[in-house]
């Protein structure tokens, strides 16, 4: 076997498997119906770009126009069946549940599609590409992680392929290695590299072909050939699981103010997605807060304002979601934030504080209405560039301390007569590698199904792309998006790089408008859902997201 | 309806069911054989106390020695048919999954077995019986709860029954409502009280018999009669899910260490449960460093050590549980807090520290060697009699602060040369009402089955019993244990008080015998199981807990 070193992450053993890991390794994924025939790639009219396409076309010159591509059966394959291909693997960046089937998908297809082909599986990310550090993957080693949460066949990493040099060490693999093709399965960045890789690779003149794949929990990699990211609908569910159980906890102990923090540290989406599927009591979306340029002292008053009306109806309870990346979103916030790391990398913060005066009056007063053990992580918890490090900030202790403030005036005003107890939670490290529900299960293998055929189809620069999801799987649509189309520019150090915007929650999308609808109703009755630990068998167990369904539902 | 104001919690909408959860409400639950049938019920042996018969015998002169009784089945009842009765039934403590189908099981047994009868629910616990709270339990009122976590149907309530004048008040409510029978749902506290009640009853001649009901998530009320508490097997499976899907994430990410609390404040059953269903690197066992008289140290020292050798091999994470209990295990800290608790009643906390004075020197040691965030945990976090709020102590920061500082000492000496960084999780709330396991929802059933099989025949001062639980339901065997027998007494405030003692994890039993024998496999290789979720249906949905399977492999 032509592998580098041990096994990636310390292995799988089938004898260590709990029953419903066991009870998932065979069961049949459903592939589309034009992955089960021989197909062609039809292509459609000439892409453009998201955004500045001459900018684009500049950084994109052999890919930039492309067009997409629809897989639509037929009597005989439009690829050679008896091609046998070199194709390589990664996964890149954070968890997201699914990421093995996408890999089973590609296996499959080149097993079933292309006789004699191999698979390599690079290993921590796109690092192992540039190290050469990679696995080839056998039916034997593949088995194990069939519908299995985790990345931990091959493992991820954060890496970037960006210097001349890196892009010499991933040129290197791709000949050493004769490679036919390359799948990178990653987020919004990841595929922006892909796309790089794709064009590098192209101008390079190596047959080696690039097609990215759509991860990521947060749900902000999506466009209309992209209806969802994977692992987005398998972490809601989990997310959501657990939320329900709080606050049916709530309402049976009576006395807490749960205030849950979820992951997803740009967009709101998880957030958003949650509180359809539960109905808490406050939910705040970042892209809101943003749109409305709120105050932390806005969204304070805001939770406040709802736990005085609540008390009134005898009701000293409740659920509040929050977004992980809420204080991005608030324009005060991230001032205050930019003066310290200013200021903190030069000054020593002295117990007199002497520190302070350098911050403007705003950010000062915004400073002195934090609670003391968040001025604290402001202080302390620095990354290491010295900058402070927003992603550990406990947004939801600092809100419960807030709130608190703000309560306990109010009853000194005679204002506020209830009870307030907070608990905080943080939902993240326990949704990302879960068993992937049926939908992530399927979707993704549909993915990587894809991705073979595009490689085998000689295609590059694509985003495999599968359709239709409200049907059955089978009559989900497949195809291939050209990556520039996604692509729009930012300045950064005064040179233009690509990127694939994040897809933010759109305020006037059909998600963000359900719930606007309902909130209200929410907020004063208690409309807890409980939608129950993720089930794989049963009539219950095929549902999809609400952020999806309604998605669908207003394009169709 | 015979109802003092409007119902409990805000009540449940069928309209708001997940799929998930009204795909439970018309599951049918199998009862023991013996509760299909007619049965009579046979009485054991004369009984004595867990400790201190004498005194228990002065404490409930009505109720020592009475026998346990078994159910056997007949072909005519002993128990008349024609007889109505007027039954209540309270949930007492903290929640846990299945406390609404213990509730469904008394109505059920009512309606199939004694026509005409009532149930009551007391509102809130035991203050709704002082207070004469309470709602008339009709069939449809009974239905959405069937199969459903949380105790929102009647809700829960911490007061006791403890005084003459409680006493008096409670007779007062027995009187009024012309009870036959109470069911009193909760752990070892509300069952001794449970026990206090039917003895005053009895001293009283008033008609009204009581029975307990083994309820807590925490699994320390258990004996030979008594093979668990129900919630626990529910509770230990939410908990296993998310431990199992950190674990993989920990596996795929490879640079955290998860530092994971679990609910169990005073036994570490749930800890030792949850290590049983998932193998993590390192467990601590309250019982265990209580045993070996460890100190803080100590136990830094032991996760230090591991985290060390795990470096070695290449293993820069893992995941760690502590149970919620901890700090109450050892020693120096219970001597460190209640210093603390005498010093702060009296003295103000002055910047300079001069009111460290007093404290022992051990203990001055100690708390100088705390991070800097647990000392202000330790000062700040008071509940109102002014003592320390040891629940609210985040143990799992504490440690990985104190593993990091020990860490960072040998990384200095050249003794370790990995990579640390901790993360933090408490699970608890998320597990307590979570919709039952299978196993959960039938043995609540069968308990709540028993307990009106049991007021039914006269009996008082039982506490409601299944057992052979390792066999199929149909064959679980169906009792009342009498409750004087699980009883020892305590001296408080210079008297004796009856209590039944709490179950702690036993170093000599069956699953911690087992934990035993493989952690030192699990520190060093991964061995990680990922339960998953809880399933309903399918071949995965059966299985109980191992704490009760190795319990019950023991016994036989």
């Amino acid at each position: 076997m032509a592998s580098t070193g041990k096994a990636a992450g310390a292995g799988r053993s089938l004898s260590e498997y709990s029953e419903v890991q066991s009870s998932r390794l065979d069961v049949h994924l459903p592939l589309p119906c034009v992955l089960r025939n021989p197909f062609n790639l039809v292509d459609g009219p000439p892409s453009s770009a998201a955004g500045n396409p001459e900018e684009i076309a500049k950084l994109f010159p052999n890919l930039f126009g492309q067009p997409s591509a629809m897989l639509k059966s037929a009597t005989t394959s439009g690829a050679a069946a008896d091609q046998s291909l070199i194709i390589g693997v990664v996964l890149s960046g954070g968890q997201a549940p699914g990421g093995h089937n996408v890999i089973s998908g590609i296996f499959d297809y080149l097993q079933q599609r292309t006789k004699g082909s191999t698979l390599y599986g690079f290993k921590g990310g796109p690092a192992g590409i540039m190290k050469c550090k990679y696995i080839e993957l056998s039916e034997e080693f593949v088995y194990p992680y069939r519908n299995q949460g985790g990345f931990d066949m091959i493992c991820s990493g954060r890496d970037k392929i960006e210097t001349p040099e890196q892009f010499k060490q991933a040129e290197e693999t791709a000949k050493k290695l004769d490679l036919d093709g390359l799948v990178v399965i990653g987020g919004d960045d990841s595929n922006t590299n892909a796309c790089l890789l794709a064009e590098n690779f192209r101008s390079k003149n190596l047959k080696t072909r690039v097609t990215g794949c759509p991860k990521t929990i947060d749900g902000d990699l999506k466009c209309k050939e992209v209806p969802t990211s994977f692992g987005f609908d398998t972490a809601c569910k989990i997310y959501a699981e657990m939320i329900g159980n709080v606050m049916i906890d709530a309402r049976s102990t009576g006395k807490y103010y749960h205030f849950v923090r979820l992951m997803g540290r740009a967009a709101s989406h998880i957030t958003l997605e949650c509180a359809l599927e539960t109905h808490p009591n406050i939910t705040i979306i970042g892209e809101e807060v943003a749109a409305k340029k709120q105050t932390l002292k806005n969204v304070t008053d805001y939770i406040t304002e709802i736990i005085c009306k609540r008390a009134e109806l005898g009701y000293n309870y409740g659920v509040i979601l929050i977004p992980e990346g809420l204080i991005d979103f608030i324009p005060e916030v991230q001032q205050l934030i930019a003066e310290l790391n200013e200021i903190l990398a030069h000054d020593v913060v002295d117990q007199e504080g002497t520190w302070k005066k350098k911050l403007c009056s705003q950010s000062l007063d915004l400073f002195e209405f934090l609670p003391p053990e968040i001025q604290e992580q402001l202080l302390l918890e620095r990354d290491p560039h010295g900058n402070v490090q927003v992603a550990r900030i406990e947004t939801e202790k600092m809100l419960i301390q807030m709130v608190e403030t703000e309560l306990n005036k109010r009853k000194h005003e005679g204002k506020y007569k209830g009870q307030f107890q907070g608990q905080s939670h943080f939902f993240g490290y326990e949704g990302r590698c879960g068993l992937p529900s049926n939908f992530d299960a399927n979707y993704c293998y549909a993915l990587g199904y894809a991705a073979g055929a595009l490689l085998h189809s000689g295609k590059t620069g694509l985003i495999s792309s599968v359709g239709n999801l409200g049907a059955p799987v089978e009559e989900w649509t497949v195809g291939g998006t050209s990556l520039t189309s996604l692509m729009d520019v930012e300045r950064r150090h005064g040179k233009f790089k690509p990127v694939i915007k994040k897809a933010m929650v759109e305020l006037e999308g059909a998600p963000f408008k359900k719930f606007a609808s309902l909130r209200d109703d929410w907020t004063l009755k208690n409309r807890y859902v409980n939608p129950g630990s993720v089930q794989f068998v049963g009539s219950t167990a095929n549902a999809i997201n609400e952020t999806l369904i309604l998605e669908l539902g207003a394009q169709a």
